[in-house]
């Protein structure tokens, strides 16, 4: 995601703080599960903060997630399927996309909704503002297992009552750009995703 | 759209007006066409704004798109296929959606960039910040035609060296809300879209 | 879609002719455009012939079309949107494919029934078998045009009360392979596609 | 996937007796594990049939799958994503639709071969003839799990050197219809999935 090559941090460093340079604000989320979520009690003082996205999952279950998904106080939907996946917008380009996502320029404020192989013809992904908190409950009555993984790691299994709570973090990531965001992002797509590389043929060929 | 049934348009007026009500200010692309960029002529004073989107398509032409696109100063893509849609955060429900652009809740600021059939597998939607510019060019050896129509309407023919130019109106349109912004847009997705309504069943069946 | 360069023709059908070949069979759709279905009047004795698909579309209108749909004497669905697509499997890699179809091996016998820009959330394309017949009608209360073309080309306008007859053509066309037809079709969509191109890179890299 | 409701087995089987009725062939999968593929053991004389679909995927693992496939002798492509769905058309009505594939009428003879999650933009699911042999290889080198399941049970891990080998199994299983095989796909899709369910409206809105 980073536009500079890792291997050769030490001279990106140095190159970037010869001058002034453009700066990403990148979102994170911050996340609390709760155990037991009729009982109100929160699992842990500190929020899990993501880059990417954190994911509720059905694991090695033979039963799909039933999840249901709060937007403050609106109900949204129960996603029945693999599961869900919430994400900033710098994560767009990581399993978001992977599970059908739009791709989102990292300065725009929202938190993607994306589902993982819904049970539906009719889920398509949703784009939420950043002011928003999320909740996502697994139901009392639940058979399944669901399995909750922070950036791809750290997995938690989540019980029948359990719930996560998600929102934007007060405190964005900076990072620096290599040119500015915009022209950082679009290189990242064409370059890191292949986006729209189609094979160049004679201009304006019959369709 | 609007969450008020517009048969009864005096009522629901009425009982809007009695008490305090929440607003979704609605952004609006404003759009310029440009005859024969390279001299950098605009046509018109006054900009055409949309509430949905503007769409750039081929037409009756068999020959397929080929807009070379611009967010800024920066290079985006060709959309070559059978048009393009620039879309507000309000019409990502409308002609983008069917196109498989993402929802987007209206409050998101952002602008949705959706190709219709294109001509690539790799081509996926984009959703960039409110701040930018497009600028989408009908090259100068092109062979097919460009239409642009607004909101649906008002089609104009696009020559080669023609150009769009596209970004968010300074004026949102602020519209009253049955409940609240996510209230509303979650219940016209629902009702207006069935977003996600599968047949009801025993819960957690086998995946 | 041919496994041989166009511009050496003479040599491919030399080097081909040398030795025994593989050949594809590649079905066909013959198409009948009937005005006034009501009179049940068939307009052209001889069939119109493609390759890869006929489309009916709505053309310069702003009115989206309203097809109904027949398979055999079983009601399909109401396609409401830009289009249908009805396509080989060899057109599967073509049109088909930009409005979101699947890719189908030439030697699949079987019919893709693809929507262009669906209004409807649940519009997911369909596969059917190569014996049945289509009927495409235009219903007498119609507002909006549609316009039926034959592998991008000869448009013809269906008014209210016509209709579109298609079914798999009795007479495939044999194409000469290059190697043989399931290894050609993977290098089309690989070469000319890019399918499923990524980006190298480590193997088995963190999700 | 019936068109009988089970609870009156009893009752429709009856009704079915009494009269001549049609048939659907419903293909079904053979599948073969393989341990150390280079040694060539075949681990089970017996096939696994399945009726709907065989799948491979990560499990728990945080890592990718990095999945080799052949069709026939022909190499199709590596599978990295989630996993990877072989399906019968029976089965393109299940975890191959919520996955992103076609719908494809029983009687269309064929294999879906259709991706989770890819990890790639241009990854479209395919369709293979169904006289073809699919291997599916975990590479020797991966650091990765995979996990075999059949109609999503019996789950089994694959490690590196593993592969699965899958064809049409000549024993197809019979089904009664209610009315016939296309007629009952229809209905299903409509009752059972809400394909292209839309809010009815007035006749041909505006686009």
């Amino acid at each position: 995601m980073t536009p500079f090559p890792s291997e050769q941090y030490r001279e990106c460093l140095g190159n970037v703080l010869k001058r002034p340079f453009a700066i990403t604000l990148r979102s994170r989320l911050q996340c609390h599960v709760i155990r037991d979520a009729a009982k109100d009690e929160v699992e842990t003082g500190e929020p899990i903060l993501v880059l990417n996205e954190v994911t509720i999952d059905r694991g090695m279950s033979s039963y799909l997630t039933y999840l249901e998904c709060y937007c403050d106080s609106s109900f949204v939907t129960c996603v029945q399927g693999d599961g869900l996946i919430i994400s900033t917008t710098s994560g767009s380009t990581a399993y978001s996309l992977a599970a059908g996502g739009s791709m989102v320029h990292p300065q725009v404020p929202g938190i993607l909704f994306t589902p993982i192989c819904p049970h539906s013809l009719s889920f398509r992904p949703l784009i939420l503002p950043e002011y928003v908190t999320l909740r996502v409950q697994v139901p009392f009555n639940s058979r399944g297992q669901a399995w909750a993984s922070f950036d791809g790691k750290g997995r938690i299994q989540l019980g029948p009552g359990d719930a996560l709570i998600c929102s934007v973090s007060p405190w964005p990531l900076p990072t620096a750009c290599l040119v500015d965001s915009t022209t950082d992002f679009l290189r990242s797509i064409h370059e890191g995703l292949h986006w729209n590389l189609r094979k160049s043929q004679a201009l304006d060929g019959p369709g």
